[in-house]
């Protein structure tokens, strides 16, 4: 296996790989190394969380999102999901639970996010990045629901994780 | 706006725009412009699908996915979806519907993916690609759906489909 950095980039490393696959095929593959991420669905009550309008230069325009973000260097997944949801929200998690995780497109990333979900919030610090474009919104559960149903969400992790949460124990609401 | 292509590659071009947000803040951004893709599950009959294992270099190993590939230029998802199907599986379908659609990750690309359920399966001309290791598998609908909760299933594409299938009017299927 060789690699040659294309580029270093705040996103990850962009990389050229010389891979040798199972069965012997050496191909070169394009991956964009990513150090994984946390996303987290905040409830505010059992029935209304928060969901965010946020812009995506990438994505054409502004989309609905739960909390979310890269890990830092050495960060653990639920630290960074805490981190992130105070951040963008403004609330602190008195009670975190993971829920699964996804590969967001493994044909060339290797791009992890672990999921959460979070309760017992607390006012704390909202904090938006520069370059950070984003509406907190309270959404009753149900609605999002509906809006992963009719095809308003379309982002992959808030999908995911929205339809995790609904299989939740009881107890963990 | 800028933009500098820093790679022109299989997967898309990756691109480092110097965007302006909504409110006016300049920002540097890394995007992976990609066509987009299509992917579909495969109903051998009302209650078994087609699942594959595929090789993925970027995730470490071989996971479970549902057929899928990029569009080719100017290639309409629906076709691409049959011939992704009819490629991957050897199964050509009789009748597609569309279920959904999305984003997978788009703080970085703008790849968008258009979700398929495909319907009375003929055998058609199997052909995998130089790189491509994939096994086939028919799995009760019903099994996928418990890898799915398991954590089995971590592809995001996939869980988003198999999630839309399950409330596919009974006509759909």
């Amino acid at each position: 296996m060789t690699r040659r950095v294309l580029h270093e980039g705040k996103v990850g490393t962009f990389a050229l790989v010389d891979a040798e696959l199972p069965g012997g095929t050496r191909v070169k593959l394009e991956i964009l190394e990513h150090p994984g991420a946390a996303a987290v669905v905040p409830f505010l009550t059992d029935d209304r969380i928060l969901l965010l309008r946020q812009y995506r230069y990438a994505a054409g325009g502004t989309i609905w999102e739960i909390p979310a973000g890269k890990l830092d260097p050495g960060e653990d997944p639920e630290t960074c999901a805490l981190r992130e949801l105070e951040e963008e929200t403004g609330y602190r998690a008195g009670r975190i639970v993971r829920t699964g995780e996804i590969l967001t497109t493994p044909g060339f990333t290797n791009e992890r996010i672990y999921l959460y979900a979070a309760y017992d919030l607390v006012p704390g610090r909202l904090q938006h990045g520069r370059g950070e474009v984003i509406e907190i919104h309270e959404v009753p559960l149900e609605e999002a629901l509906a809006m992963v149903e009719s095809g308003e969400i379309v982002d992959a992790k808030s999908i995911v994780a929205l339809h995790h949460v609904t299989r939740a124990t009881p107890g963990a609401r």
